[in-house]
C-alpha cells in the first residue's frame, strides 16, 4: 500500500476499508506519510465525503492512534460535555462542578480559543495560578480528589488528531463532517468516557450555520460516539447571539462564578439554563438519574446549596489556582476598569446580532487568537446589555468593551455596534435549544 | 492574503482572481507557501476544476516563475513537440532530426519516464557518451549548430512546475486537466517556442483513456498555448497498443536509427507515419510550408537524403554521445542478445492489448521506473511481433522481452502474453490519428 493509493481512492469517491484508513492514521502518527500527502486526503475526504464506516474507521484509528487515559480504578461514572464551539460559550465552567457535585466523575480535555471562537483552557487561566498543563497523573488525582479536572490534550492523547488538526487548519479544510466527528470522538474516546453529551452550536457564530448542517453533524456524532461505546446524545443549540452577558476571558468566568454564587444577572440566565440542560443529559446518561426532571432537580439541589461552587473552589486550589476568586470574584480576576459604551445605532428592535463579527472583533483587539500563535489578554472582553429581540433607542447603550488600550477599545465598540441590525419589528423568537438527537 | 483564503475559495468552488493565483505560484516558487498547503490546492483543483481564465492565469505564472530562455536571435523559427506519454512513444527521436533538416530549430526540453510510459532523456541516455544535463549556454550552442537539442527542465526553468509536479506525483493529482495544462505549457513558453504540436494520446495505454477527455485536454491545451502566444496544434492519436515494434530505451533508440537509415521493419511503420504527421505540422506552424502536403514531400526529401540521420548524427556528436551508432545501431547500443519469446495463448484475432500493463512490466523487469529513485536498465525491454486485429496461432511468438535476468524476462513474458486478448473476430480497425485540434 502506498499513501497515494489511498488518496486516489477517495479522490475517485470510492470507500476506503478500515485497514487502508488504519494504515494512514499509522503514517500519520509515526509522520511516515508525509504532511502534503496528509493534507492532499484531508481536501479530498472535505470535498468527497465519508461513509458511516468509513468515519467510524478513521474515528477508531485515530483513537487508538496514542495512549488511553484508563479511570476504570476511579468508582465513579465518567461523562463529559463537548461543544463546536460558539461565542460566550463557557458553560463548561458550570457543568464540570455541577455534574461533579452530583456524583459524576468529568475528565475535561478542552481546547484554546482561535479565530471568532474561546475556549476554556484560556478561560480558566484568567484565574491567577490555574494550571492547565497537567501530567496524566496530575489529572487523575484531581479527578479522584474533586471529582472533575481540566486540562488540554497531551502530545500522548490521540496524537494523529493533534497533527491532523493543525494541518486542517492550514488548509482550509475545517469544517468537514467526518473530520470533525472524527477529532472530537477520538478525543473523548481516549479519554476513557462512558457518556458524553456533545452541544452542536447553529446559527451566525457557529461553525455550522446552517440547521440541517448541524443537524447532520449531530447525528454522526452521536452515532460514531455510540460505535465507539460512548453513550452519547448531541444537543442543537442556539448561536445566533453570545450566550449570556460576556465575551472574554476573565468575564465569563466572573460571570460563571456570579451565577454559582447566586449574584447572576439577568441576562446571563441563558448561560444557566443551558447549563443545567446539558448537566442533566448527562447525569441521566451517566446512569445517576432516571429522567430529566429528576436530574433538573438535584443540579438546582447543589446549586442552591453552594456544592457546585465548593466543587469549583476546591478544583480551582487543586490545579494551583486562587480559590478566593470564588468568594470575590472581581477582586481577583484581571479586568479593565473603564469600559467603552456600545451604542446602539438607531431606534427599534434589535433583528440579528453578527455573531461571528463579534467573536472576531474581540479577538483582534487581543480577546482571542486571530492565529495560534497569538497570545490573550484575559482582561479584554465585550458585556452585552440588549438581547436578540430587545427593543432599544438610538444611542442606548447595548454593551460595553473591556480593553486597557481605550483607542482599540472605541473601534472594537464601532464595529460591534455595527454588528447589531436593528429593525421596526421584532424578530420571530429563537429557541435556546433546538432539538435533542438521541441517534 | 493568506494560503489558506486561496485554498478555501477554491474549495468552495470560486473563481480564483489572477492575483490570487499569482500569490499562490509565488509562494510555491519562493518556499513560502508550504507543500500541505500546495498539495491541498492541488486536490482541490483536481476535484473543483478550473475557469478557462484560472488556467490562463497559473500557466502564466508558472511560466514567468524561472528564467525564460530567450532564443530571438537564432534566426530560424522555434517549434517543439510535446507527448502526453504513452508506451513506445519514440517519436521525439525522429521528430527533431526531421524538422531541424527542414530548417526549424527545436528546443527540445524532454523527461525521464516514470510508471507505465518512457521519457526521452532516458532513451537518448541509452546511447553511449549522450548527455542531456545540458548548461543553458550548452544548450543554445548545440540548437545554433545542429538545429535541435534535447535536454531536462533545469532547476531555472518554471521552478513551481518542478516542485507542483513533484507533489502531483505524490498526492494522485496528476490526472487534472488545468494542472496538466499548465504544467506543460508553462515549461514550453519558458523555452521560447514560436510554434508546438501536441500528441495526445488517448486509449489503454494513455494517461487518459477515455476519448472526451483526451478531447477536453487538446482543446484545453490548444487555447491555453494560443493565449501565451505560441501557435498550437494538437492531435489526438491511438494508444491501445505499443507505438510501433520497440518498448524500451536501447531497442527504441535502434527502432528510430533503423527508421532513418531507411532499414525499417514493417512493424514500425506507425511511428515513422505518426512522426511524419506531427513533424507535417510543425513545418506549417512554424510557417515554412504552407500545407500540409508540401510539408511531408519536404519531410520525406530529408528523410531519402539521408539528410535527417546526418542531423541525428551531428546532435549526437554535439551532445557528447557516440555518433558511430548510427552506422551501425546493432554494435553501438547495449543489447541483449537472447530475448525470451511471447506466446500467444490460443489462437484467433489480437482484439485488445492492455499497453499500460505492457509498460507496467518492462518497468519492473528494470526497463523504466517504478519510482522516481530507480535507475533504468536500458537493455531491457519488448518487442511486438504483431499487432492489434492481427491473426495468430496458440503457442506463435508475437513478441519478444530483453533481460539480462533470464527468469525475470520469463515472468515479463507470461505477464505480456496476458496482456494480449484473442477473440474469435477480428476488432474495429483504430485510426492512428484520430482528430487534428486547432481551437
Amino acid at each position: 500500500m502506498r499513501p497515494q493509493d489511498v488518496i486516489r481512492k477517495k479522490r475517485d469517491r470510492q470507500e476506503l476499508s478500515p485497514d487502508e484508513i488504519r494504515y494512514f492514521v499509522d503514517g500519520v502518527t509515526t509522520g511516515r506519510i508525509a504532511d502534503y500527502q496528509i493534507s492532499a486526503l484531508l481536501m479530498a475526504v472535505y470535498l468527497n465525503g465519508m461513509t458511516q464506516a468509513e468515519q467510524q474507521a478513521l474515528t477508531e484509528a485515530m483513537l487508538l492512534s496514542g495512549n488511553i487515559l484508563d479511570f476504570s480504578d476511579l468508582p465513579k461514572p465518567k461523562a463529559d460535555k463537548h461543544s463546536t464551539g460558539g461565542v460566550g460559550d463557557k458553560t463548561s465552567l458550570l457543568i464540570a462542578p455541577l455534574v461533579a457535585a452530583c456524583g459524576v466523575c468529568v475528565p475535561m480535555i478542552s481546547g484554546r480559543g482561535l479565530g471568532h471562537t474561546g475556549g476554556t483552557l484560556d478561560k480558566l487561566e484568567s484565574i491567577p495560578g490555574f494550571r492547565v498543563n497537567l501530567s496524566t497523573a496530575e489529572f487523575r488525582k484531581v479527578l479522584d480528589d474533586v471529582g472533575y479536572a481540566m486540562a488540554g490534550q497531551t502530545a500522548e492523547l490521540a496524537p494523529a488528531d493533534k497533527k491532523m488538526y493543525a494541518l486542517r487548519d492550514a488548509t482550509s479544510t475545517v469544517e468537514a463532517i467526518p473530520l470533525i466527528v472524527a477529532s472530537i470522538i477520538s478525543k473523548k474516546g481516549a479519554a476513557g468516557l462512558d457518556a458524553m453529551v456533545i452541544d452542536v452550536k447553529v446559527g451566525n457564530g457557529a461553525f455550522m450555520r446552517e440547521a440541517d448542517r448541524a443537524e447532520a453533524l449531530a447525528h454522526a456524532l452521536v452515532s460514531t460516539g455510540n460505535s465507539c461505546g460512548i453513550r452519547t446524545r448531541a444537543l442543537l443549540t442556539d448561536m445566533n447571539q453570545p450566550l449570556g452577558r460576556a465575551v472574554g476571558n476573565s468575564l465569563e468566568v466572573l460571570e460563571c462564578i456570579e451565577i454559582l454564587r447566586g449574584d447572576m444577572k439577568e441576562g446571563a440566565r441563558p448561560v444557566l439554563d443551558l447549563s443545567l440542560e446539558l448537566s442533566a443529559h448527562m447525569l441521566v446518561l451517566a446512569n445517576v438519574e432516571q429522567s430529566l426532571k429528576s436530574a433538573l432537580q438535584r443540579l438546582q439541589g447543589v446549586l442552591s446549596s453552594g456544592d457546585a461552587l465548593e466543587c469549583l473552589r476546591r478544583n480551582i486550589t487543586a490545579q494551583g489556582g486562587d480559590a478566593r476568586v470564588c468568594d470575590a470574584p472581581a477582586d481577583f480576576l484581571p479586568l479593565v476598569s473603564e469600559p467603552v459604551k456600545v451604542e446602539s445605532a438607531r431606534s427599534g428592535f434589535i433583528t440579528r446580532v453578527d455573531t461571528t463579527e463579534i467573536g472576531h472583533t474581540i479577538a483582534a483587539i487581543g480577546g482571542g487568537r486571530v492565529r495560534i500563535e497569538d497570545q490573550v489578554d484575559p482582561t479584554v472582553g465585550f458585556v452585552a446589555e440588549s438581547k436578540l429581540g430587545e427593543q432599544v433607542i438610538a444611542g442606548e447603550t447595548i454593551g460595553v468593551v473591556y480593553c486597557a488600550d481605550v483607542s482599540k477599545a472605541r473601534e472594537a465598540a464601532a464595529r460591534i455596534s455595527a454588528a447589531y441590525e436593528i429593525g421596526d419589528a421584532p424578530p420571530t423568537t429563537l429557541e435556546l435549544i433546538k432539538e435533542v438527537v438521541n441517534e
